[in-house]
């Protein structure tokens, strides 16, 4: 069995226990044998995953109260998982979101780091930096690289501090381990969609939705 | 006289003490009769603007102590101009400098708030939203426009409080006005950059610098 969480960049994969991250091209061409469960928020791909026969779309499946209008699946898998305490999903977007008594209360949705750097380039030239991981955030940049660098980390690093209010910080996605080394209350962990995505398939396979 | 702050989007002009805001394209095509002195951060109009006569590129008049590398003329005048304070101007990029008795401190570059608009676009159709501009920033958003319009106004909010120190906050730009109501001690002045453009002309005019 297979468990994808499919996003708008890359496919995150269960696959026996260990996880991968495709691209989204590698992925598409790539031939799964096995039954293959997954939720998918981007939009152009649901006809082509929808047309493969040991693919299952698991997203009617999974209920989650909210009051939060469109909030994508991705998301919501991650929050069901977690009871009390901050998720953050850190992938093409950083979405952030506050749980508490297994209530969701709202959430926000940053750029993810690709995002941010590419839309510096596309103010001028003169700003198309690599990020620095590496920048320091104790005193002030000197440099132009630096002043884009510390501007994007800083800025996530106050939102998700700002939000936290002292609980558990629960990362997941690509950027998710970086992000979490920033904050003592910061817990990395790459099952938060996986778990409600496991939970979910042994639901189905007891009997409890009609298909 | 005209003095113009010629950026990566828009052209600000002080015209006979009236300030006047250009698309670059309305700017290029307009004439001017009489001097017209200019800085300039965009780097693709360069030849262009030097091959006017009447034209004056006050760049290499402007002299400003700092230890930052490549720091942009515009923010140079903007800090030039301030002894004490955080210097905020928020155009196609937003930057933010921090000056203490007279000397340059360091500063970050966050991307204008019409930028930031568009990478949530280029990140996923579904979060292709304008900028609520009222959105409420006391609570948790519940909906994905609120959700994205509370990512990027608090986290601008929060980058200029947490270098100001208390100090006060001038800002300036095309949307300088709007940021600076989120401060008690913001200061909204357009003439921030053109307080240095205005002694520099008059510096030129009483033979200071030999041309």
């Amino acid at each position: 069995m297979i468990l994808c969480d499919i996003g708008n960049t890359n496919a995150h994969l269960l696959r026996d226990g260990e996880f991968v991250i495709e691209s989204l091209e590698k992925f598409l061409a790539a031939k799964f044998n096995g039954e293959v469960y997954y939720i998918c928020v981007n939009d152009s791909l649901r006809a082509t995953l929808k047309m493969r026969k040991n693919f299952t779309d698991l997203e009617s499946f999974i209920k989650f109260d909210t009051s939060y209008k469109g909030m994508g699946i991705d998301r919501i898998c991650a929050c069901k998982s977690i009871r009390e305490g901050i998720v953050v999903d850190a992938g093409s977007a950083i979405t952030v979101d506050v749980m508490s008594d297994g209530k969701h209360q709202g959430g926000f949705i940053l750029p993810g780091l690709r995002a941010y750097k590419e839309v510096y380039g596309s103010i001028s030239p003169r700003l198309d930096f690599d990020m620095n991981r590496e920048v320091l955030l104790s005193s002030l940049p000197k440099n132009t690289q630096d002043a884009i660098s510390f501007a994007i980390l800083k800025s996530l690093i106050l939102m998700i501090h700002n939000s936290s209010e002292g609980k558990s910080i629960y990362f997941t996605g690509g950027d998710g381990e970086y992000l979490s080394s920033f904050f003592e209350n910061g817990i990395f962990d790459k099952m938060v969609v996986f778990k409600t995505l496991l939970s979910t398939v042994e639901e189905l396979k007891k009997g409890k939705f009609k298909c």
